[in-house]
């Protein structure tokens, strides 16, 4: 199987349901950006595809930063004077705040209430909080449960070890024809969010998993890791390995929302950002682009100006941007199967553009090579699926030596495929020779 | 005479009458891309200008394609079984298919209908059609025309050779100050279509006849050629001299048609680009510009990734963007002479202007030169014809040995002409020196 | 003090009225571009600052011009036959042709009117009519007033001299920690007209006053000048230090017009062409940008070819915008305090903006640097005058040692003070360096 095919691959809506349930699987693990939880996520992937478990110990350094103790917890409860857990981690792993160091003790409302998080603007849903590198402790809890909380003395407990211990990620590694990688990379981190980002997770996996079988130009690298010092641990140790990546995407939130979102590299004109805008140019879905802006996901460090790779983040609701991010109301009901599988074919599009962009010289650069005599003029226009004489006519006046097919695609205004197709035809005429690059 | 005084030709509007009666003249010759057709309209041609005539020998391999052989037509008509002519050859010559091979034999009307060519949308209209490469033979009609055939038995008889011959082009040289050249092509291969492309060739033999009796910088080369493999072969025949050519104009389509139409040469900002931009700017009438695309007229060849000349396409009515477009409504009633004048006056303008684009150095650079003293400000401003004056200072801030006087009218916004005129006057007074180039 | 503080300068509004009192002192004087008016009036601003008088002698010779006579009047009037003065200079110097010839006769009106210029559209206004190059004498006075003139016999009387003398002109020299230069130059020739350009007189003077009090990167030179003959003789007399300008501004028409108009300097992409833009952007008021042009005020001497200097024109009117100009509408009423303050703040605002433009490198480009363990993570977001994070992430982000604090504040959409303060506190916390430059 070719990876050009990969737009009809079979059975495109049951990815989405095989994504969704992997969503499901996923979504009640308590996770964090060290412990138990990431290791029980990775453990669910690897029936999937193999990935490669790396776990860096607590303390060390990488860069400016260090690897924090790890983090992780049995149980946590506020119990009212009655015995009742009036907020239950066992209900929702949401309902603490994340990396809450132990406590058991009992206290008035009064000296609980700094350690309540609730969102007034949305009484109903649980926010999710963290609190990585100041030692605190808190719940979190609908604002609604919040009001009925009386004047009472609560018994509250946390169950939790913050001790030396490891950081987590999952690495999976598909060799290509070139050395030269495409990076894709995902955030394990949360709790129970469906969308942020289970959904980027499952994307990845699926990614990965269909890729292996195919025939690639590029190798694929796959990172599973806790934001922010999942990506700064990986450059720190892999610093010198990134110079062999040529494009790159932070998958993040593509289980939810009407359009598409892409935010472009820092370079801004890398070849993924012209890769992915005439992608979504040429798909039916709407889209925004955005500019980078040193804020987001790990696109932050992978753009960092001592690296300043060619990773953009593909996303459909940006962070920040959707009433439900971070809290309770991003749960299963809220990522939806039709969703997930339109982003997975995306995302191969993306793919197929990138291993498929290559730069031809045109065998017969002076005066049109006559198509006629070969059966290409106005021979196989307008059928569905057949080659688009204008299309054979643009490739081969821009195949010059300097133009990529993807060049070609841009300033003919035809979809990436279309010129692909054509392209194909005029190599089998032996019009084209690919450029060594 | 000077180029410049181009657009002050005495009796332009004689000139739109001139090429009307030209145009009229050679509207009943039947042309083709090769054969008598050609030579009696270059004949006709050569009374006005000392046309070289060329004839390339059928089978002369030509880059990827070969001289085809000569094609000629005495006769060609489908008597119906009474013997009347219901086509008739001899009323059009767009009724055959153009490179028909000869038939003669009796035939039923289900026999004959695959070989009959109509326009259902225009009923009145007889199409023009053609089968250079692939042998055929066939007709064209209206169709209300073939709604009229009844079942009977018809005799067909075209009476067409195809032999070993010629391909035949014609090409004016006018040698200027310098050994650069302006290339100026129209393609001579269609029967009887008015505007396209026999007001190409009229006003590429106004413009030869014109600049044949003024002083030229440049030179300037008319190539009448058939479309695609006259280009082809004039490419393969004269490929080293394609470095003199340092602009060009693919002519055609410029008799009909409220405005005018320029399609940009693949580099898409070459001097003949903001040249003709220029002119059409200040011009009063409305046009379209159209960037470059590898479909239309020999613009095509021209700017092939192996020459990528600096050649863009003037037209009023682009090629197939016109109903009467290869119809038999392309008559001498579409192509007026008013619209033929304007088309020479805008050509000439684009000429001079070409002709004339010094770039010149300021002799005093630093500060500006008093223009009092001499007599230049405030002195001539407002006045019809005279001296605008910020038009000097323009050419006195920008001629720093990189702006050429094209360059100064597009950033100041003044036409071509009044840059030229004012440029004029700061050279008399020793103000500007060209520079050398 | 820190010329960053700038904004804050105390008594903001103090200055506006400062700057109004001054105008109200020159305004009497009768300027021209030589003689005792601009003497007097560097004579007033040398109370406040210790301006360097430079006196070029008639005749010297200046590129193409030449430093004309000395040009001073005593008195003139219009006498009707009654002995009243209809016309009298003692009312008002503009009622003088500027550098009128002196003369002293009788004549009728009819002898008289070819030297009288009224204003027909603005009747009760008196114009402002020079004729340095060509020796003239002439009267401005109001349509109104030419109306009333009787068929009488006048006595005309203009009390003046144009003799061997000087051209006469102030600097200002403040130096800085580098021999860069910024330019800062005023007209000084016009006589009672209170925005052109005693508003950029009062403006270049108390700029200077400030600046002379702060620590300054740059050096900075303003230069009090007549109009065209003065920067003329100034880059003449000082051709070989034009090279230390980096930046420079014409000040011009400052004190009236609700909104402020750029005019970009010859280059158009210069670094004081980005900052004031970015100064405007950010600032409560309305603002036009208008694209060089060789006409104008100094900058089209400062901009000629043979200097091409960096040098905008910053003003709120532009010259022959606004109907007062060169009238005697542009008096005492037309200017305003609030104004001329305004003009300052944004003045220096941008003088902030190029002597802070560092360029610093990231002293932790692989990845973000830990801003949590540093305090600056969500630690002083959303404070007024704190420090913005965002802002702080951008930096970090760009430094890598292309990138001036002005490019990122465009980039960011920052005002660059913001980026100023923030990149402040990253160098204190030694995550910035300086590049050296």
């Amino acid at each position: 199987m070719n990876i050009s095919d990969c737009k009809s691959v079979p059975g495109l809506n049951d990815i989405g349901y095989e994504m969704y349930r992997l969503i499901t699987e996923l979504y009640p693990i308590c996770r964090s950006i060290t412990g138990n939880g990431v290791r029980e996520t990775l453990q669910v992937l690897k029936k999937h595809i193999s990935i490669e478990v790396h776990n860096v110990p607590s303390g060390t350094q990488v860069f400016d930063w260090t690897v924090p103790r790890e983090w992780n917890i049995r149980d946590a409860y506020v119990k009212n004077s009655r015995g009742e857990r009036v907020i239950d981690f066992r209900k929702s792993n949401l309902h603490v705040l994340n990396y809450s160091v132990p406590i058991n003790r009992r206290m008035s409302l009064a000296e609980l209430r700094p350690h309540l998080f609730t969102l007034p603007n949305y009484p109903d849903w649980v926010p999710y909080r963290t609190s990585y590198y100041n030692e605190n402790w808190g719940f979190c809890l609908s604002h609604n449960q919040f009001m009925e909380l009386t004047d009472d003395e609560y018994e509250i407990c946390i169950d939790s070890s913050l001790e030396p211990g490891f950081l987590t990620y999952g690495e999976y590694f598909l060799p290509g024809e070139s050395g030269d990688e495409v990076l894709f990379s995902c955030h394990v981190c949360h709790p129970s969010l469906a969308n942020d980002d289970l959904s980027g997770i499952a994307l990845a996996l699926f990614l990965a998993k269909h890729l292996s079988n195919v025939k690639r130009k590029y190798s694929y690298r796959f990172l599973f890791i806790p934001g922010t010092i999942g990506s700064i641990t990986w450059l720190s140790l892999n610093e010198r390995e990134t110079s062999r990546i040529k494009h790159g995407l932070v998958l993040a939130s593509l289980g939810a929302g009407d359009k598409f979102t892409y935010k472009k590299s820092r370079r801004g004109n890398a070849e993924i950002d012209q890769a992915v805008l005439n992608v979504l140019r040429h798909s039916a879905s709407s889209y925004d682009i955005l500019d980078f802006s040193p804020y987001g996901y790990d696109e932050r460090q992978f753009c960092s100006p001592g690296f300043d790779l060619p990773v953009g983040c593909f996303m459909r609701t940006p962070n920040g941007s959707f009433p439900q991010y971070h809290t309770s109301a991003d749960n299963l009901d809220f990522v939806q199967p039709s969703l997930l599988a339109e982003s997975f074919a995306v995302s191969l599009a993306i793919v197929s553009l990138l291993d498929n962009n290559v730069i031809y010289a045109n065998q017969n650069p002076k005066c049109e090579p006559q198509l006629g005599k070969r059966g290409l003029y106005r021979a196989m226009g307008g059928v569905e699926g057949g080659i688009n004489e204008l299309a054979l006519l643009w490739i081969l006046n821009l195949s010059d030596g300097t133009h990529s097919l993807l060049d070609i695609a841009e300033r003919s205004g035809y979809a990436f495929d279309t010129i692909k197709r054509a392209a194909d035809t005029l190599l089998d005429h032996r019009l084209l020779k690919p450029m060594l690059q």
